[in-house]
């Protein structure tokens, strides 16, 4: 066993519903530190099972998810989010008492209202997020050490006993990750905010700059300030998960949209009219805060915030980066 | 002599007018290389002048812009480009005749319309903006490295001699920086794409994020995609430089400002309706113009295009790198 190993797994047998890029990286990092005895798997395309059969990364694969759970005593949901409830309704009956039910969706409240209904009541549903990923998908693009250093976020229901939720927190740091929970409306206005309006802002500039002809794409590519380049990245990320997203984060993320585009705008007649002294104080403020979270040991000035070497959290470790103008 | 270094300078004397983040890098650059005679700078402000005595990036620093221009070959305006018209006046009448006179400014016709007519028949005026930068200002926060392997984009006037443009292009070479030639008008409409309206949006999603007090600053910077908050760390570059592109390249921003609404209107409204499938239609067609640009090998998979690792350009070094979902 690797470093980190665990002596005995905190889990005897795990279900991983779904087998694409999250899925796939559980399985592995779980190989790796020894955290999951068995690590039986389904998803719904023949030819996905076919893949991990082959990929060996499950050590059993079954043709349904009722199969697929029997005697797991975590069971981790790893489908898009609009085909969570489904999903919950054919593994239901088939969990046994005790069994710690988990998903990885990017959204919360909608998964919670989709999948707490079909479970039965002494089963621990502890909605959760990982906040790792690429923009490749598939069973084969997973990798072992996907979440080190990454943030999971645990979203437990009202009156959920702590027991169950301390031995997944444990499972999800055996992972790599580092774990935080909060209530799963804020995860969601959190979440649009950070991420997913972000990610509609990166699909936008793609389309603009490819309906605007007389810029190419490659020279959208070649001269993008490094921040923005690396953010039109996440323009390729998977269109079915983020099409979910927006649909069952609608109310968060229209918040946030309706007040991007009125700030935007304001700007925008800024600019129009020449408004050297409202920009300059617009700047003036959005840099100091950005700076005040830096001195608040909340960031860094270093890359990736450090978590490429495997700093702390938090830990300020100032270096210079050069980005594009 | 360092490697890369040429046997002869470039240039036997530069003038750096504005000493900040550009200016102090080239110089050390140049010092590194071995690409410029002497060093002469000048800026507006006592105290920078005072700094960059005692940093001693420049071999002698003068009180006025005309003295510091005197014999220089090469000039290099490093000013916001707000004040280029007025710095443009002040050296006119003391450039020798053969002398090159370039920028570093962010936009450029506007800097052409405000420096050209100041200039003196036998001056070559070769305008350019390196694509470098970090969210450090003045003069202690250059670094020699800073160009290295970044686009350095010169916009010759029409009818420019080539002599005085290939000289600059080995100095800026020399620099570490790679040179692309083009008109003056499409610089500022692709800069506007991959830069202006790019940094306008981060100013604004810092804005939003500070607005919506129910989401705190440091859950925005904990909770980022990485590829967004490397973005929003470009929201605390320097306001007055900022300032001064939006007012200075206002119809190239305005054009995409206004496209780049535009569309983010018929993702939201596609959102409020549930509209899955324009949704999964608009992330489809956009994730293939990604795709296509790195199948094309103008990108690589790798963080930051490859570039820390000194690629050459376009080389396609695929490698997974975790990003937040």
């Amino acid at each position: 066993m690797s470093a980190g190993a665990t002596d005995r797994p905190i889990f005897r047998r795990i279900a991983l519903i779904g087998l694409g890029l999250i899925a796939g990286s559980v399985a592995m990092a779980a190989r790796a530190s020894g955290s999951a005895g068995h690590i039986a798997g389904y998803a719904k395309s023949a030819e996905t099972r076919a893949a991990v059969r082959d990929l060996g990364f499950c050590d059993s694969v079954h043709d349904s998810a009722a199969e697929a759970v029997a005697g797991a005593d975590l069971v981790i949901l790893a489908v898009p989010v609009g085909a969570m409830g489904e999903i919950a309704a054919a593994i239901g009956p088939h969990l046994g008492p005790g069994a710690i039910v988990t998903d990885v969706g990017s959204v919360k409240q909608e998964v919670i209202a989709a999948v707490a209904p079909h479970l039965p009541a002494q089963v621990h549903f502890i909605p959760g997020h990982p906040l790792a990923g690429t923009e490749h998908s598939g069973p084969r693009a997973g990798f072992a050490s996907l979440f080190q250093n990454r943030w999971w976020l645990l979203t437990p229901l009202e009156g959920a006993e702590p027991a169950p939720t301390a031995r997944l927190s444990a499972f999800v740091r055996s992972l790599g990750a580092q774990v935080e929970e909060m209530d799963a409306a804020h995860h969601d206005l959190v979440l649009s905010v950070t991420s997913h309006v972000p990610h509609l802002i990166a699909y936008t500039m793609v389309g603009v700059a490819d309906h605007l002809k007389r810029v190419t794409e490659s020279e959208v590519i070649k001269y993008s300030a490094a921040g923005f380049r690396d953010f039109t990245r996440i323009a390729a990320s998977d269109p079915v998960m983020w099409r979910d997203v927006f649909l069952t984060n609608k109310e968060a993320v229209l918040d946030v949209l309706g007040r991007f585009t009125e700030e935007l705008f304001v700007l925008q007649r800024a600019i129009r009219m020449g408004d050297a002294a409202q920009l300059q104080e617009y700047f003036t403020r959005t840099r100091a805060i950005r700076r005040g979270i830096i001195e608040a040991g909340q960031d860094t000035a270093a890359p990736d915030f450090g978590r490429s070497a495997a700093l702390p959290e938090g830990a300020v470790k100032p270096s210079a980066k050069s980005d594009e103008g």
